[in-house]
């Protein structure tokens, strides 16, 4: 197995009002949407919307109904840029867990909530490299 | 806010066992990694396993203890892989949650729990295109 990944999806309550709020956080889905799904082109990879329903019964699992141990993470270019994303989330709908705030290994970060509770973190990170193109490497730049 | 993933943290009960588990998927970790964290360089972004009660309470979530809407995906280059990819994982010790087989989207894919129960789905996806370097684009090869 290749070390990578290929689609992240998430699942989601009311398919239109994600769609919204990602929209609203600048993200753009594929133009030729199918109408029970969306997909954002992510760098190398995927993210996509979909029933929370119809993605538990796909992926042979029984739904908690609350977080399950996935949180992904949005790297930006400063201290800075992490509290304007977090300011854009808020007024996207999102819900704030945590202020930027310099963090325990020496970087910035704060944590908003998606509409279904999907926590974000928005964190600058002095010790990896965030290349133009929005890869990561973690080598120091 | 950049339409991009930075690092997928995945929490897990215990990390030795996790990182043994994705080691056997042939997943190497940066080698000088702290006690509590590994890192993978997963293409574009990073995949992390870190403890899953620190990762809640840094993600300003109660943790559901179940799955909680967020499925991965790896895709590869055919049917017959996606087979392999699948029992390999179950070698690793995965937990099979249906074999491969036709999907009704045109594709083939099946999916396997890792040891704290993360969902992975392995497909085939006929209509987007898998680059040599394991990024994906959303359109046909």
């Amino acid at each position: 197995m290749e070390q990578r990944v290929s689609c992240i999806t998430l699942g989601v309550r009311d398919l239109d009002r994600s769609a919204a709020f990602y929209r609203a956080l600048g993200w753009s889905p594929r133009e030729d949407d199918l109408d029970d799904i969306f997909f954002f082109a992510a760098g190398g990879l995927v993210v996509a919307l979909w029933d929370r329903g119809s993605l538990a019964e796909d992926s042979c699992v029984t739904d908690s109904a609350g977080w399950g141990g996935i949180t992904l993470a949005h790297n930006v270019r400063s201290p800075h840029e992490v509290d304007a994303v977090l300011a854009q989330a808020e007024a996207a709908g999102a819900t704030l867990g945590r202020s930027g705030a310099p963090t325990e290994w020496g970087g910035y970060s704060g944590v908003f909530l998606d509409p279904d509770g999907h926590p974000w973190e928005v964190a600058h990170n002095p010790h990896w490299t965030l290349h133009h193109d929005g890869s990561i490497s973690l080598a120091p730049p």
